[in-house]
């Protein structure tokens, strides 16, 4: 019989719901030595917090994050606030040596970064952050590939993340809704939520990036903001996108935008190498694109391959349906949760920790002080 | 507070998990008047189902049906077993009052069919079968579309449903996994399988089957049968394709087949009117294809809607994620619990009734007729 | 220098236009024996063909079909016009020793395929039909993966060709541009003009078709005609569908319409063998799709040929453009004029001959028969 | 009848043959005052320039290019050499009062550029570069969208322009074939070669790029040089990927590369307005993206045009064939051809002529010295 893991969730947004219902569904699918146990859920509202904990069956709720961490019955912390939040919770749950699962990115800066790290170091506890589509299949897939050496010498690296939901002028910035759009709760705009993302999927996959030279754009400059009901400037960037080198020689070339028309979540990633190359694309995410030069030079074709059709060698499908049948974006973290359980139980650390997370940090850092200096950055 | 819902789940196969999870899940997307519970688990293996019944949360466990219908803290029975077994159990469930959750195919046949029907009517207790495709929300948007009138007058409709998985010799026939392939616990082989899920659809979509021209083909004449251990005839169909006409003056064709190299569990389906068309593909279910000749001439094209894009307006979408984030096969099983759940707190029954299926079973008995007659057969 | 082979024209359509380009062009791409001369084209119009002659180039127009017979400066013969014309203009060209390049369908029925196919015969003269399907790279690359057993056993064969164009009740039937309306010209709908398409790449690829039952319909019932100017009854299918056994143990599937809105010219087929399938679509005519089951595992998918990609092994390919620049629809028919004259220069046949064409009008009539009977018809 | 434009050919390489085969087919399908006469083919090499014009019928050759220019039978002359060998033959071809049709890019250099237009425009002959994307009937339908608005402000455009030929380190650089690696001939790598087909296009369709910020990487370090035989340094920029802002305030994304394994030609852009956008791929040059958020919410979604489909409204598509039969990438030069003719008889210019050509010098320029200075460079 697994053991009860007790998770104490901060939050309760569309990140909440999605990670809650990683937590109690990855015991149904998974054999694990632990199963989370949803023990309480925690936000300022206490009318929402508990219609929130009541909706997905947390045990109990409370209305000051502090007094969470106080608890003895919590395990493990799962930090769902906006950005501005994370270092001081996070900090704040190392001391109390609880786990902590924290939403990414993973602060508003390297140098709060740097801080968080410290502290989940020093306390020694078990640490994740939410990049959660590592555990989309075809990416893990693309992982496996790329660490095979099945493509071999890697030349480009390209990586988009579009949308197209702030292209009115009319939609408000700041508030619960939208934090994510008031530059003093995310820190940044599309840099942080978007392009942060596809930095994580990327250094995973291809390694670490050496500098970066961005541009950045701000198309309505201002909006109402939902706290003050005034019209204020919009301190968040709109779209960037960035050239880059990689450590092992490649070229990057990364966009993210909120301004496409037609893309609700459009997050596409390719790499070529010298004998194959991989596509993919979160809109299908169950497929993975595949090209490979030392098929037969006259049936050489990109093979869409459905990445559910062959249970025992994809990854994590052999938990799943039939083949044939397609999974879903929420999917991604309960495989996150289910790969965190399993660190936890053998007491190794499971990426990506604050650590790896902090890489990506600094990649946004730069990423951001490229586009105000119109220079190339180091990244460091 | 929702009132809770005695579940009784006899069987534990790949189905079982999808429906299991299906009542698991529902309460935590929708907001509904009562809420599943999983009481008890049923069947004859003991070893077998309880495991399956720790794994998924089931409180207790049953090894004769029988008895699991005589508790009376059992509200609905899911009847989750080989096509065979479905009659008695339906039957004595129905007698007992019980609500009735039945995997389809309904029935070994019409005759058979007719019986439940009968039972469950004279019973008066809800009853729905799992023909689940009808709720994946590109299939019940194509269904509103339709009903809106949008096609105009059908001309045809055509439906495939492909895979690959018996194309060895070497896989043996009949026991627990298998039993698909056993035409005394299948009744028939792809017909009953798959064929039924295409016509339960086109039946909602496009109305009344008139008459059918069939023709069947077994590639592999022989099998070991897992239960004899010898090898034996096998008595199910391969393939089965046919010709029909709709009530409604438009042509059908229908194929299905366990021998389609490359494909898993290809169901797609178009449907050609006088203004629009729709076409719908299992692998990339949360897509709908559409193409509106209202358009300008020149702008005129297939359009791939991503029916995850606009949450207020997409069937059942508004109780999932943000746009653009894609959901999977499950989620048809939960949509259907929820509707069923809606009917029972109105009172109204909700469709595929075994009355509505019993016309699928028509349909597959003409189909089975003309194939051996050679002939057209009217469904009736 | 390349001897000249001289070409009368007789119709001066929308294949008489492609007949003519693919003359034209074929020797400016492919180095051979014979090069085709525009000599004369003839048509009863002499306005028309006069026209017709001056773009194109042809040296001389006739409006007697029978003196351009005469003409001893005429090597070979295009017969491009309505079908009921094409035996008699056939016979005689035979008799006159001409070369003959025959628009598809053969003949009206099989009867008078007999009988042009002896003349042929009798008289020894080079004879091929234009279904030009069998000359687009992707259908040749096709052909040749299955003749060298890539394939396997083959299971299934599906095709369909699909238009929109006679939706509307306005559309009048007969006349120049409509006669494929008028069964008086046509013989058949869609089964000539399109199904019979699809038959003879089928009979190419998988071989002999046994047996057929098919159904066919006509939506709208009566159309004014163009060279009455009344309301009269259509005689033409507008769709046909049928079943069918190939020799060689497998099934067919096939549809034609022109009530398929959204699509213009959508031709796809598909053949699944044991070992590997294929499918190919007209729409994007450059591309083939393979799946190869001897793939590894994880990696199998449906492969995308993009069939320019590597001019030394496709089909035709090393002829034109660079890798990735695609070819349209018409060089298939400037392929047949190459291979046609390869064949006179060797004094070897090209098919499709007329004998290989009366095989696809023997299907053609059995799936007219059948239609009528509403019985499966031996294909005899 | 048309009056007859002698053409005198410099070059027989690949450009020369897909230019070729545009004059000898434009007046077939085009009905215009002037029709292109094959006068002279012009080549250093006499064997293989005789060969050339046998085969494709021009009427006589010259092997120095002075001497074709002092005849006074020739009208036009199409450049079709290396880029380093255009600026002379354009200035004198300007000086002896010839129409030139010129091989992109226009030049090495904005300085050779600008000698160029200056001939041109004071010897006031017609002039245009071979920029055959603006051509494509979906490129040329897209141009058409935008400037009627229906895309609204725009927001994004990309471009790609990646190929996978010179992965092997075995390639040699230079000479007849491989001029394109050589950087004495070539001037740059793909950013002339590839690059400067997306910047015409991007011009074109979204107006002027205001400052660029590029980098470039030669993979390949050394080759071995065709002409000397021996191994030298490698001068071209394998790979060039640089951000932008156009005057229009959207930004501008490009990359190009010779290193993308599995893509032959793929041309891709996409520009992303506030009402619409559009994206066109040369794989599958004959349709056209679009997605039209003024279409019905639920409803929306890409749609790929099938730009054959409405002969009367899809640009140069009337002139062709029937609906749904697509044409390929050589007919973006008849149409080229068509309108240059077009422009000759109305005594307009038709772009993209030197002057327009200019600009895309300028930007390409921009690029390789921002590449080379990692600084952002005002494009002028």
């Amino acid at each position: 019989m697994a053991k009860p893991l007790n998770i104490g969730m901060i939050g309760y947004g569309f990140m909440g719901r999605a990670h809650t219902n990683a937590y109690k569904r990855v015991s149904d699918f998974f054999s694990l030595e632990y199963r989370p146990v949803l023990k309480a859920a925690c936000a300022r509202d206490k009318e929402k917090v508990t219609a929130f904990a009541e909706n997905w069956g947390y045990e109990s709720v409370e209305t000051d994050w502090r007094k969470l961490l106080e608890r003895s019955d919590i395990d493990a912390v799962d930090i769902c606030v906006p950005n501005n939040l994370h270092k001081e919770m996070a900090i704040a749950a190392a001391e109390a040596g609880k786990m902590i699962l924290c939403e990414k990115p993973l602060a508003m800066n390297v140098a709060e970064g740097e801080e968080m790290c410290a502290a989940v170091e020093k306390a020694g506890v078990p640490n994740i952050v939410w990049y959660n589509y590592r555990r989309v299949p075809a990416v893990t897939l693309a992982k496996r590939l790329i660490d095979e050496g099945k493509l071999g010498r890697i030349f480009h690296y390209r990586a988009n993340f579009l949308q197209d939901w702030t292209i009115s002028a009319d939609v408000p910035q700041g508030g619960a809704a939208l934090w994510r759009l008031d530059v003093d709760a995310a820190g940044s705009g599309v840099t942080g939520d978007l392009l942060a993302h596809c930095i994580d999927t990327a250094i995973w996959l291809n390694g670490g990036i050496q500098d970066v030279n961005a541009m950045t754009e701000t198309f309505v400059k201002e909006r109402v903001h939902a706290l003050t009901g005034k019209v204020q400037k919009v301190g968040i960037d709109d779209a960037c996108a960035f050239l880059c080198h990689f450590q092992n020689g490649s070229l990057g070339l990364f966009e993210s935008t909120r301004y496409a028309r037609g893309h609700k979540a459009l997050y596409t990633l390719e790499i070529n190498g010298e004998n194959a190359s991989i596509a993919w694309d979160l809109h299908d995410l169950h497929r993975l694109s595949y090209f490979d030069h030392s098929d037969e030079g006259r049936l050489r074709g990109w093979r869409s391959i459905h990445v559910t059709d062959h249970g025992g060698d994809h990854p994590y499908m052999d938990k799943w349906w039939v083949p044939g049948l397609q999974i879903g974006y929420e999917h991604s973290f309960v495989h996150q949760v289910a790969d965190f359980l399993e660190g936890v139980a053998k007491g190794t650390p499971v990426g990506p920790t604050f650590r790896d997370a902090l890489e990506t940090q600094k990649v946004c850092d730069a990423v951001l002080q490229s586009a105000h200096s119109r220079q190339w950055v180091d990244v460091n």
